[in-house]
């Protein structure tokens, strides 16, 4: 099996990936965000900042007798490479080679047992441990953060731990160690005709313990579920001992455990296994597009979808801003007909909303769905526009993390976040956290463009994911926060949760509490306590 | 709005609910079990034995000054009526008048701020606190129990906590008090052309707090989904402080707090509220019966239904004893033609095991849905035997606590215990827990009959429903014991939940360590330990 492989250090992807900032989108951007005269490359590796490693000779060498010589680095570039996520301003600091810090040592247990040996050594000396799967985090999840009583930091990489465990295909149930990346799953899983049906849009390189630790959701949630509920079965590593729960369909044993150690996101221990419910690959997938006349009407249309279970695996409705954007970008790059701005005024959908639908299954199950949520879009007079959107979103789907690096070349300030609320209170939400961030970038002086797209349908809700332009400023970091800070108090303010599915990490810590309540952050208190009592996993990062 | 109906005292529904048990059924069990040679009545009311109240004339006071005098009950009925809950032990020491034990009083609050006055004034007093819904938990949940520390027991009934306290249309989800019974809410929803969709065996006394506390599993769990699936927000009132979570579709803001209170068994505090999900009521019901040739073959069909998306609402299947319990039974009774023996004889299906289809929703749904499935069952040479079957079932879908009654009259023990796997261990489970039974019955030198049937199909796996009749002994508890503890024993051992939907209250206790391990247990006892410190709530129930 090759290894994960490593991101930029810098940004997003493998080195050599080709640039995707045509010139048009340029242009666009050039004329309703502003672009810098030059463009700003990152620093070279060997000039980016970190401290000498605080690690003592005595931790270094218990550590060493666990995971032997190869197993602990503590050269420059390998903490680099486990100083921050991904965040915007994980890369803004990276790139300008000054990261608010880096691990004192990176540590690649090689099994369940050295992970253990690892936590036992980790309390012993007071070293904080940030559990690295991926490196996606765009919440500070696995920044190198440690707190008063710890006397280093050490990033416990977990890319060795992979691999598929056990295949039960008569319970369409795999059992995974924890580090195995997304995509590796899936080769395999593909070759059986199965599929985890999860697909983050940080699939590339993310690991599935990553997936659980922050219950993430996937783009095609909406058929496939969110992680947390592919979960049937899992192994915590938690200083205090381990917590394994077997694959079971369903239980009423009690509060349900799993459901505490997904999203804990590292601070209760290290999640070593996992067992994720597999299905059958699809054999069938239609991806469309659809104009409704406005937002409103491009709600109410998902809404239905969701609440008569007609819903696509992917159910995504742009508002009228990223719908503009996108139709920019495609004017001129290919995607013509029944996209042209012509043919949708002509049809009165001149300044509607782009719906993005997505179906998979066996060819009669996609018949059948399709056709009834067509149906059901027509009466609230969505226009079906074909297959070209759906395509090109397909292709797309896990474009944006590039792109970004592209815009933070050409000194824009870019960056998305995510919350979830009821039907009854989409629309305001929409508008009132929308309104905020475009306060915010006025306020800063870098009014830019804002936009949003629904996705993620529940019987219930769905969620809302917020895209943002500016210029970015000199002090871009500053920048930044004052405009995270306007969403974020607009969306707990108008009642949507702080994350439906980026998670808490570092950056939505402060607001967890007025979710939550102070007996809730209290009550995971205790359990953190009772399974991390030195304290030593991930601190800083969700609880506030 | 009418008080929640009050059930017999020492048994199932209200006073004046007809007989059941005919006398076909009755020579069935006098050939295939034994039964006592003169019926055994319950004691009168009067003469049930319970202590004198052990509440302080202090801590009484205390309560008064929140509750009023109407609030709290120290009247031997009253503590009689809330002494058990109805499981086979429960009914057995009370028809005999001689519970356990009673609670030293019953609490009668009106309203969440009076829940939060008693359980100061209980805390202060070491008054040991039993949360009191419908009071139908058949693993001892509502059992007065008290530990060592505590100076006495009370009941917090929260029949008075009931109705809707807000209906979301939009969003499909309602705000409702815990105490409100599931019927009063179906009842209100079906005015409104909706429906919750949970109707557990117990439906017509069971409460929604009862529910959430113990996780439960409705008949029709496999369409609606479980009951933690429908709780989008809650109220715990704990000691400690309230735990208050709005209705959102879905977050990642760290471990889910809902459900470590569902499931919590009144362990952690009282449940005050709840947001459910609710659905568009079904237009068109059909259910249904099916044959197959055996089990295994009934097993892989509903297993196919469960992982290609087309199960029903309802699906279960009987295993061969059960089958032929039904059909004897039946055989005389009306239901003729196509599930007479002779006619299934010939079409090879003699002993073979019978299956409960029941299709929900519109038309066009049940239709297509319907179609498939029938398709699917034919693939493992199922036969189709009309709708006599499924509308039996379903006219009978909630008898079995009735009938308990009168076969403990004619003096029969019966019991039912539950259990889920994945599917690759369900015919082992079925076999080895059985197997289990039957030797524990033969020791007891009362061989019976035990039967089975799947029903709450899961993608991985599903539920296994086993129950047993024997000729009840002197020492009937005794008895009872022995064969539950061989019975949990096989289960854990072979790899199943120790309870899928009847949660673990004080029988399952010891067990849930095997299930969930030490640090499990750990983890829930710091849970406690914070939202409950003085270790009033439920003592007991849950953990061992």
């Amino acid at each position: 099996m090759p290894e994960p492989p490593a991101m930029r250090w810098w940004g997003w992807g493998e080195p050599g990936h080709p640039p995707a900032l045509g010139a048009d989108a340029l242009a666009f951007l050039r004329e309703h965000v502003g672009v810098a005269d030059t463009p700003s490359l990152p620093v070279a590796l060997g000039a980016v900042q970190v401290e000498s490693s605080a690690l003592s000779p005595d931790a270094a060498h218990a550590l060493r007798e666990v995971v032997g010589q190869q197993g602990i680095r503590v050269d420059h570039d390998e903490r680099v490479l486990h100083a921050a996520g991904k965040g915007y301003p994980d890369l803004v600091r990276l790139r300008a080679g000054i990261p608010e810090g880096a691990p004192d040592a990176v540590l690649h247990p090689r099994d369940r047992a050295q992970v253990r040996g690892l936590l036992e050594v980790c309390a012993r000396h007071a070293l904080a441990v940030v559990p690295f799967g991926g490196g996606t985090s765009v919440v500070g999840g696995v920044s190198p953060l440690r707190g008063e009583s710890h006397s280093a930091v050490v990033a416990l990489d977990l890319g060795a731990l992979r691999g598929i465990l056990e295949l039960d295909r008569e319970s369409l149930t795999v059992r995974v160690a924890a580090g195995m990346r997304a995509p590796a799953l899936e080769r395999e899983l593909g070759g059986l005709g199965l599929t985890l049906g999860h697909f983050p849009q940080s699939f590339e390189y993310v690991s599935l313990g990553g997936c659980a630790a922050t219950r993430s959701a996937g783009q095609a949630s909406t058929g496939y579920g969110r992680f947390e509920e592919m979960v049937t079965g899992l192994v915590l590593l938690a200083p205090a001992g381990d917590i394994d729960l077997p694959a079971i369909p369903a239980t009423a044993a009690g509060p349900e455990l799993r459901r505490m150690v997904v999203g804990s996101e590292g601070t209760l221990g290290v999640i070593g296994e996992l067992s994720l419910r597999v299905r059958a690959a699809p054999a069938t997938r239609q991806y469309e597009g659809a104009f409704f006349r406005d937002f409103a009407s491009g709600v109410q249309a998902l809404r239905a979808l969701a609440q008569e279970h007609v819903a696509p695996a992917v159910a995504r409705l742009s508002d009228e801003a990223e719908t503009g954007m996108s139709l920019a970008l495609a004017g001129s790059g290919g995607l013509k007909g029944r996209l042209g701005r012509s043919y949708l005024g002509l049809r009165g959908y001149g300044g509607g909303c782009l719906a993005i639908l997505g179906f998979e299954g066996t060819a009669e199950e996609v018949e059948h769905r399709r056709k009834r949520a067509l149906a059901l879009l027509r009466r609230h007079e969505g226009l079906p526009v074909g297959q070209s959107p759906g395509k090109a979103w397909l292709a797309q789907r896990f474009a944006s993390p590039y792109l970004r690096d592209e815009l933070l070349t050409q000194g824009v300030m870019v960056e998305t976040l995510e919350t979830a609320t009821r039907w009854s209170n989409l629309e305001r939400l929409h508008r009132e956290v929308g309104g905020a961030i475009e306060r915010a970038l006025a306020a800063q002086g870098t009014p830019g463009l804002v936009m949003c797209h629904v996705s993620h349908l529940y019987e219930t809700g769905a969620s809302l994911y917020f895209t943002f332009l500016a210029r970015q400023r000199e002090d871009a970091i500053e920048q930044w926060q004052a405009v995270k800070h306007a969403a974020c108090e607009a969306i707990v303010d108008g009642g949507g949760t702080i994350t439906h599915h980026h998670a808490v990490g570092h950056d939505h810590a402060p607001w967890l509490e007025r979710e939550i309540g102070i007996a809730g952050i209290s009550a995971m208190r205790a359990l953190k306590q009772q399974l991390d009592p030195a304290g030593i996993m991930n601190p800083g990062k969700l609880l506030p």
